[in-house]
């Protein structure tokens, strides 16, 4: 079924209504229908705060749960934790953690750093909370899963310990658009063209420098950074963000798994009605939070 | 105790004797000496022959096993299936499958492409044995790894089908030396220096060209291929061989896996007593493997 599957799902995204002139408001609304399911069964959701930010928390029953920051993605643009709520609701489930998720400053109203140092707040006040850095992992897709990286990067500067582990979907590392794949993925990505990424970094970035580290945590010296996993699929613009930031993690002798399925999208861990790679990706991740927290 | 373990294995190897002018003989004799560890409890071995060469069999009990095809490393110039007993078997206690390693010619005496005809001829034997492609593996540690894709890049030449998925430990799969891991891990890497590697690569090719994708190949179209499992450690000269080969799968579509070690030496895996990274790194292979047979 599987090749079935990836081509429904291809389908279904190359399908999907693309309004590249549309205001930031209307783009916000477009992600906001698009990303409406709901949370897993059996995972409950709350309203909470953290470092100083709207957050949902999602519980999975456990009192004793470990505790997964995740960092929603769309661009540092659009999306928010609500749209991301099956996405992160599935990786707890299976990792048998707690989640916080908080809405962090969006652009171009907040543009960098606003959400480096909303995601430094969340991580800072988690870590109070949680006791043990060790009983706390970070996880993220897209910009989120840039995001990760660009959090931690602040917190190893203001010498805060490490989390345990992160986890990366699809992580929009490169702001400076190195990667081939940006070119070589054109037609293939059934989602993005490279015009999109170009809105949403100058929303951003503005004239910001996008080789800085915390903007393309990929060009960053990751030494001292916990173990990573970071997925992704071959059908994506951003490729080579996840492989560009496997390898520099490697280099600078970070523990790091890159895994990358061919023929699938941006993100789609989002579909596990869909594919079965998506639960796959999924559980794979979750025995790696296991392992490390 | 990891940092400590990791260190104890880096001084192990720092410490073993280096003998850059000794001759092949006394290279094969003194790898060899280094590498006598029996097959694992368990795992019966048995002399056999495959593609025409002689091999060696182990046997984990099931006879409803599937099959891998473990080639083993050495540069092309040293080593046997003896030599990886310990290595293959426990790859295949833990996958709970047969191994099958042939002893495919060695350089000097057999240059290029020589070890490629010897794996061709092993695979193209296994598959008529086995009945199946989604019942063979393979898996290979250094040079083996590096045979391992060569091999399946002749079987896609001659459209001969696919196995189910191939495991690497540390694949050298570039003989130009392109990465940059060859030079910024000098000295890090506790086994090789470039000069080991130019030697080698001398044996193996003599003035033949190195980007030749059997020879190089990660610098080949890798279109086509089975999942991928990549294993390296942070510390070894041919980490960004790793790297590439993984890069270059996903740019072509394929499933791939890269799993790095920060902190460890080339084919770590060897030194399940020493560090307990190898374990949980043969355990990953394994279950990467039931997932794909």
């Amino acid at each position: 079924m599987s090749r079935q599957q990836r081509q429904a799902l291809d389908a279904l995204l190359r399908d999907a209504p693309k309004s590249p002139d549309a205001t930031v408001e209307e783009a916000r609304a477009g992600f906001d229908q698009m990303f409406q399911a709901p949370a897993p069964e059996g995972v409950t959701v709350r309203d909470t705060t953290l470092g100083g930010r709207p957050a949902l928390e999602l519980d999975t029953g456990d009192p004793a749960a470990a505790v997964l920051l995740y960092l929603h993605g769309g661009g540092y643009v659009v999306g928010s934790p609500r749209t991301h709520l099956a996405l992160a609701g599935e990786l707890a489930r299976r990792a048998r953690t707690r989640v916080v998720s908080p809405d962090y400053r969006l652009a171009p109203e907040h543009p960098f750093p606003a959400a480096v140092e909303d995601g430094l707040a969340a991580y800072r006040e988690l870590l109070a909370l949680s006791g043990s850095p060790a009983r706390v992992a970070l996880a993220g897709d897209s910009a989120g899963g840039g995001l990760a990286i660009a959090t931690l990067l602040a917190a190893r500067e203001e010498g805060l310990p490490m989390p345990a582990a992160v986890v990366m979907f699809s992580p929009w590392t490169d702001l400076t658009f190195t990667g081939a794949s940006i070119d070589t993925k054109h037609g293939i990505d059934p989602i993005f063209v490279r015009s999109d990424l170009e809105v949403y970094r100058t929303h951003y970035l503005g004239r910001q420098d996008p080789s800085t580290p915390t903007a393309s945590p990929a060009l960053a010296d990751l030494t001292g950074l916990p173990p990573l996993l970071v997925q992704a699929g071959s059908n994506e613009l951003l490729l080579d963000d996840a492989v560009l930031l496997a390898a520099r993690a490697a280099a600078a002798d970070v523990d790091v798994t890159l895994q990358v399925w061919g023929g699938l999208p941006h993100v789609f861990q989002h579909h596990t009605a869909l594919v079965e790679e998506a639960g796959q990706a999924l559980d794979d991740a979750a025995r790696f939070l296991s392992r490390h927290m």
